[in-house]
């Protein structure tokens, strides 16, 4: 389904691409303080316009007091019939930021249509998504019939792990006002070809700072050497204890309660997936490496999303300019972070990893973790739900192929949070592709993709 | 034998001390540009006063036209008696940098007299030894008698590398005027105490840099994590396979023709070594961790003089800021440096790290060698030579332990290419001590250390 000129022209004279340009020019990078002007003035933007649609929408200011907690939440109400359900939406308007901006085609936050695509930092992620879905809302609200009760909530922080909204999370006040019964959040991809796609789970996240002590001080490598311990060698030899020469994990604990796939999710997830040959060769083609990641005799779709990750994020001691120095360095730190599948429980393999960090930390170290993030635990959606069977029903009407599901090795620990505080039952569809470059220069989003999501909106709303 | 007070302020009265002082207030950290110009006025000053003293002198640029080309070497002769041997002498008149410099208790660059002790970064390393020595030299030129030939070499870089003097040896111009029969070298330590000590050999040194490569771009660790190799992984696995679980080095080839040492040397290096549990004590001591890097199982004295090291001087790869990035990254980088004993052939020891590190290099990755600095083979003098002969029975006249024999860990580099060039028979005699902290801030050199330095130089050239 190409959409013609006419199309493109008519969408161009509308207020939904007059209103999505707008949106677009406001330079979220949440992530940057720089910027944090931007958000106040886009979630001012995004308040007024959720007003315009006959919601009561305001801007909270998560607790703190610091920069983070400067980046406000939009949150806005929509009431619908007296004992209609409730739905929740989800997106976010912060963006990565723009560099290496010498690459970029067309300044980064100048929206540019170009051969049926608009290019901007955003016009996806999430910006696109979420607000071809808001112009559906509207043209789902300006319909006759009985209406659902609305929450939508955007963030500005997303990008930067939700910092804000964590915070407002904790907050019992803001917790019941989520309260919902389906949560809906247009952030995700598509199949190939754009054939719609359901998230059947999304992997859990874990992110600590791995630290190794040696000597009081960098030692002269001549004076000491062979006899010193080299704290750089010694976070070598830990790092590589973590797994086991076929790939797999070696770290006793951290598998405990893993759940094997049900044969109807192993089917489901590959079936979207093409064939294991045809998923070597399209890495390979997109990465430049074959996918001997992970522990590599196992299917490529298996590892990305049923099997758990120890990754290591970064490792840095010692020298590293030009030249020599004749170190042996005292100390290394690691970035570490772990993905996580159903039936792990967070906090157990973070300690499952400590344990063994610090039983294989080599003599004359010590290992410490100086620096660790929040534990979210892997979402895992159940197949067989009656959300699921609307779902599919919907999108088999919009596109005659039907949906597939996935599951995806990113995590939003966000979502699995916001489903937890507002019990409500989750679906996460959203009409990304791989072309769509988000997090790189010339991010761009297709009419047709921004179509599709406003389709959706209307369709899924109607059912609800 | 301490020295008096009375003996102090004579010499605070004599001519050593005052141009002693002047010398260390150039503030001739030759690896920095900005202190270029502190060089060549302290080469300046070097030559007025070799001058002084009955030399031809001349600063001599090295070629190249690069900022290094541009920190002159000292170069004197002074022609002794018609048949007499030629004294070739080495030393540098650049120091360490400054830092940190809060941690002065007095101003680096301003030569401060505290219980003995002249406190400024250089009155040791090597500005106080050559100094000494030189001042020695003046005396024995100013006495009755027969002279040697005397050359008298003093470089401003061998902090950093001894850049422009390797240049200089490579023209053959320069390298006939280095002809010599005996070297002196006065940049090393005595013995615990005082005790004289002889250098009997000092460990080669290679440094490179090796680089590992994945895939294309880092990668998002959610969407790709388990599939796609990670170079930060794959460094640290490639590292650790250099060595063996008990910390002998596991590279085929790289230990081919290693010297055993003789009964004698063991003897003699051991005689100079606390026993093996106190050696074991004073590491701890200074270091705060156990001497248990290299080859554990071997005594500290063995794997200080007489056995080779690989040792990671620097890895990094990934992020390594506050917080965490979601990145599987796709480059690492390691500095590393070996040391190497008399018998290892230093092209071989390098051609074999490269082929363990090619034949180990972890599946969908590339490794590769973007930078090497010189290679130096291990310095071994030989104990029974005339030279060590006379060297024992000067410095067993100015101490009745009479003198050790020590095989030092670090490597000399421009020391073995200044033998190899001027052909002559080296003897490294100097005084330091470990509370001289050379390199670190409050670096001193007792009044005492430069007495002795004088007094070798004076005997020994006597002698020759």
């Amino acid at each position: 389904m190409e959409i013609t000129n006419a199309q493109i022209q008519e969408w161009l004279n509308s207020g939904d691409s007059k209103e999505y340009f707008d949106l677009l020019k406001f330079a979220t990078v949440g992530a940057d303080v720089n910027h944090l002007r931007d958000c106040v003035q886009c979630a001012t933007w995004l308040k007024k316009w959720l007003k315009g649609i006959g919601a009561e929408a305001e801007l909270i200011l998560p607790p703190g007091g610091d920069a983070p907690s400067s980046v406000p939440v939009v949150f806005a109400e929509i009431k619908g019939e007296e004992g209609a359900s409730t739905v929740l939406f989800y997106g976010h308007y912060d963006v990565q930021p723009a560099d290496p901006e010498d690459l970029w085609e067309t300044p980064p936050f100048e929206p540019s249509l170009r051969d049926g695509r608009v290019y901007c930092r955003g016009s996806q992620d999430d910006k696109g998504q979420f607000f071809a879905f808001l112009c559906g809302v509207r043209q789902y609200l300006a319909a006759a019939g009985e209406k659902v009760n609305l929450k939508i909530l955007l963030e500005g922080q997303e990008e930067s792990g939700s910092t804000g909204l964590f915070k407002l999370l904790a907050e019992p006040s803001f917790r019941k006002r989520l309260a919902a019964d389906v949560m809906l959040v247009c952030d995700t991809s598509a199949a190939a070809d754009l054939r719609p796609s359901i998230m059947a789970g999304i992997r859990g996240v874990n992110h600590f700072t791995v630290k190794l002590t040696a000597a009081q001080r960098d030692l002269h490598s001549g004076e000491y050497g062979g006899v010193a311990p080299n704290a750089a060698q010694g976070m070598c030899e830990l790092l590589s204890s973590l797994h086991a020469p076929d790939g797999s994990i070696a770290v006793a604990g951290f598998l405990d309660g893993k759940e094997v796939p049900s044969p109807a999710e192993l089917e489901m997830a590959s079936a979207a997936f093409p064939s294991e040959d045809a998923a070597r060769e399209a890495f390979e083609k997109d990465t430049g490496v074959p996918p001997c990641g992970g522990e590599r005799a196992k299917p490529v779709f298996l590892r990305t999303g049923f099997e758990p990750t120890i990754e290591i994020n970064g490792v840095h001691s010692g020298y590293g300019g030009a030249g020599s120095k004749t170190v042996i360095p005292c100390e290394a730190i690691a970035k570490i972070s772990t993905r996580l599948v159903p039936g792990q429980n967070p906090r157990r393999t973070f300690e499952a990893i400590k344990e063994h960090l610090v039983a294989h930390c080599p003599e004359g170290m010590e290992v410490s973790f100086p620096e660790d993030s929040g534990l979210s635990a892997a979402l895992k959606l159940p197949l067989s739900s009656p959300l699921f069977a609307i779902a599919e029903e919907v999108l088999s009407q919009m596109d005659s192929r039907g949906p597939l599901f996935q599951w995806g090795g990113a995590s939003i620990p966000v979502v699995s949070a916001l489903k937890e505080t507002s019990g409500a039952a989750a679906l996460l569809v959203g009409w990304g592709q791989a072309d769509d470059r988000i997090h790189s220069p010339n991010e761009s989003f297709s009419v047709r993709q921004f179509f599709l999501a406003k389709e959706w909106a209307v369709r899924i709303l109607e059912r609800l």
